[in-house]
């Protein structure tokens, strides 16, 4: 059984997304037993020069949508970046879960050996959509993910590595 | 054309091993230009609780080497954990991606369909090999890499996210 392009992108998406709600509502907790400012932790980056928690969740979300639409070659939901509480952190995960979900895998695998272009730098470029996927894409997501998750153990909320991988009860079902 | 299990593998994880050196590579360079302890870096962590540099580095090859190894039904080499210097780490990298280049894309596509069982917490517990490959060893391998990213940009050193996913003219190649 090899792998269609679908299976290689969607599940991977829904899932980082719905770990990365589930890091977002353990912060939330963390703020509210420690009396913090949940700004503060909104707010918080690992480098002056990096975005803040609230600037990788918009990222995640780019790299989940974009990929998908570019992969289903239907043009990306413009989500303008403007979140600022936990709230509506999340609503930027549920309505990027939801434009996901719009999504057929027909949509997805009639790109399977096909190209993707996008502008780069103000200059199109074309890849293979296998390596664009593989090579750019998840991993771009996964940084968000993970950069969410490594800010919030900089600001001591407490997690742990199985909150960023999730259970295998859920990797089973999938 | 649809993926096999060894094109949404081992690619990556050469790939995103030859990533983590150049970061290695650039840390060390930074120290040196700035009178910096290079053990500094190379024990530098996000939280107390969280893997040092080195942790990072060996937790990205322990991610590809079992990944490789497991999906190629094969008992992935034993690394022990010792690697204090950036001289040494780079000496880890270099021999997981020599244990990788051992495995063939039969060996690895051999497991496409079937089942994977592994100890988690003493407990024997089994996967289909394509879950277990995208819930698990690649968000787990992009983990590593990323936190490593993330500690040298927390410690002060010049790197960019295209330091992170790599030149577009390397993804086109493969």
């Amino acid at each position: 059984m090899s792998l269609t392009l679908y299976q290689t992108s969607v599940p991977a998406f829904v899932r980082g997304l719905k770990i990365l709600s589930t890091l977002l509502d353990k912060a939330r907790a963390h703020a509210e037993a420690n009396n913090i400012d949940p700004a503060s932790l909104v707010n918080a980056r690992l480098a002056p020069d990096m975005f803040t928690l609230a600037g990788q969740v918009q990222g995640a979300s780019d790299a989940a949508k974009t990929g998908t639409a570019r992969l289903a070659s239907l043009p990306p939901p413009s989500f303008p970046d403007t979140e600022t509480t936990f709230d509506e952190l999340q609503a930027r995960i549920a309505k990027t879960l939801d434009f996901i979900a719009t999504v057929s895998e027909a949509q997805i695998n009639q790109s399977e050996g096909g190209t993707i272009t996008i502008k780069v730098g103000g200059k199109e470029r074309t890849f293979a959509s296998e390596p664009y996927l593989l090579g750019f894409i998840l991993p771009n997501f996964y940084f968000h993910i993970t950069t969410a998750y490594d800010i919030l153990r900089s600001q001591g909320v407490k997690l742990g590595k199985m909150d960023y991988l999730g259970t295998f009860e859920s990797l089973q079902g999938e």
